[in-house]
């Protein structure tokens, strides 16, 4: 059974205390290289630094009393963990966190900055899977899933609905694809809410499992895994791809270099902080400029959590 | 004679279609940390990146048209060559900017790609004025001072003026000090728009001219000049410094480490660009928090113009 649009409004009212309805930018300097309108959504300022805050809250809020009583739990390094332990946070119960030993300090220092458990296992799926099972089975907390939950994308979902409340007549709008989550709540948001428009998704070239899936019409495995855009690593779960083979027209794929060139625009003449994953629809747009020229594109700037000592190395090496 | 309010609502209609009226931020963690309410005007956003574009604006538009015809010259590393060469281009004017031979590339190209012709000098006070007295000697184009200019104090005073009008019962406004232009135009539009409110500056230790300036009761040298915070390395001049003296209540001085530390917590919680001598104040508010504890204060954030790749240094140094 599909989400409905009703699902998606009783989510936005349901988080909407607990985040910020982020701001939607623009910069002529970028509008006159992409020959065209951009309308940036900015999750880089929402709580926690990132959109998956949406998908979390919605989850945590419509478990019932004595489920949320045990807490909840995810294995994740990156923003679906700080979602997960801020939610927890929210709603006064426990966040069980498993994270790879090799997370960055920066981002287990958040997590442990919202009161989580964090558990340590080795970085790869089978250990984090483990780890998640044993906290699971003694605990009784909730689960979590990333992307591949239907109260997560539907939370994700709210993210475009406020663009397109605050912007109209979009001709497109284009979302980063990671796992999905996003892009798929983007998909089903502009259903429901802008049905002229039309949206596509920017992957790194180095994690290019969506594109793939959209050509052979079922999940596949990214053909290498190596890119700069952290937050894209993961594939299509079965929740998600059905949405986004149905409602997305066409996923761009950009290289590493295509991503810094976007990212170091974005510092220098929008002036804020994003983290290389946000910033591959915007290096698709630059890219695919017959695609997009003349057109009203709003794009999801999706989260802004980076270690910034890592910028001068990419800047430079560019 | 004075600076009058009449001159700065004029300026402010004049300059008000060639700028951003930029937006007032807030972050509940610095909140938190300050134990105050802090509203930044987050002039990173203005149009070149500073809010030197108001004094440069209102300078060029005031000059009558045969003056104008003439071009307009300054000598300036920073943000004010920036303003200069915008303001020319929007006027139609040609601008002459003397830029020492040391000049970060980033800014030499800024500059030029809005059209301005640049002579390099010998990176010295007296190379600078030579090469400049030769340029108006040569063309006749008019001398806009990066500070000591009351067309420029008058725009600089705008930027207050907005964050007031936004914010009403400010306890305090507090800016960063170099040359005073900033400050002494956010003393008189305090003064003229919310008269309750005390006036603040924060300066670096390493260019304490300013502070040293307000005990002798004249203009001084800095002890010594030493600090990241480039934007600030100028003294006080004879138009800045008796409006500062007589409306200013007190300056903080600031360390390296303490705007370090400062630029940090913008960048990783309000996910916004500035440049060093930007996070001035913001230090100087957490430095001494038994001046500014429970109170509202609005902190001028002057501009977001950085070399990024030295972020890294700074942020593995600290």
């Amino acid at each position: 059974m599909r989400i409905s649009k009703a699902q998606i409004e009783q989510a936005h009212e349901r988080i909407k205390p607990f985040i910020h309805q982020t701001p939607v930018l623009t910069c002529s300097t970028i509008n006159k290289m992409a020959g065209a309108s951009l309308f940036f959504k900015c999750e880089n300022f929402q709580k926690i630094g990132a959109f998956k805050i949406r998908g979390g809250m919605n989850a945590v809020l419509t478990l019932p009393q004595d489920k949320l009583a045990n807490g909840i739990a995810t294995h994740s390094s990156g923003n679906h963990a700080q979602a997960i332990a801020f939610a927890a946070r929210q709603t006064g119960t426990k966040a069980y966190i498993v994270m790879p030993s090799n997370s960055p300090r920066v981002k287990v220092n958040a997590v442990k900055g919202y009161g989580a458990e964090i558990t340590f296992c080795e970085p790869n799926q089978q250990a984090r899977e483990t780890a998640l099972q044993e906290i699971v089975d003694r605990t009784g907390a909730e689960f979590i899933h990333p992307y591949n939950d239907e109260r997560v994308i539907t939370g994700q979902a709210t993210c475009a609905k406020e663009l397109l409340e605050e912007i109209p007549k979009l001709d497109a709008v284009i979302a980063p694809v990671g796992g999905g989550g996003l892009l798929s709540g983007t998909a089903l948001s502009v259903l429901y809410f802008s049905p002229g428009t039309v949206v596509y998704a920017g992957e790194p070239e180095g994690a290019a499992d969506a594109v793939r899936s959209m050509k052979s019409g079922k999940i596949e495995d990214a053909p290498y895994i190596n890119t700069i855009a952290d937050g894209l690593l993961t594939k299509l779960g079965d929740k998600t791809f059905p949405i986004i083979y149905e409602h997305v027209k066409e996923i761009f794929t950009v290289t590493d270099e295509e991503i810094i060139a976007a990212l170091r625009l974005v510092y220098e003449r929008m002036k804020i902080v994003v983290e290389p994953s946000c910033v591959v629809p915007l290096a698709a747009v630059l890219k695919n400029n017959k695609v997009f020229a003349g057109k009203r594109i709003g794009i999801i700037l999706s989260g802004g959590n980076i270690d910034l000592s890592k910028l001068a190395g990419w800047f430079n090496a560019a």
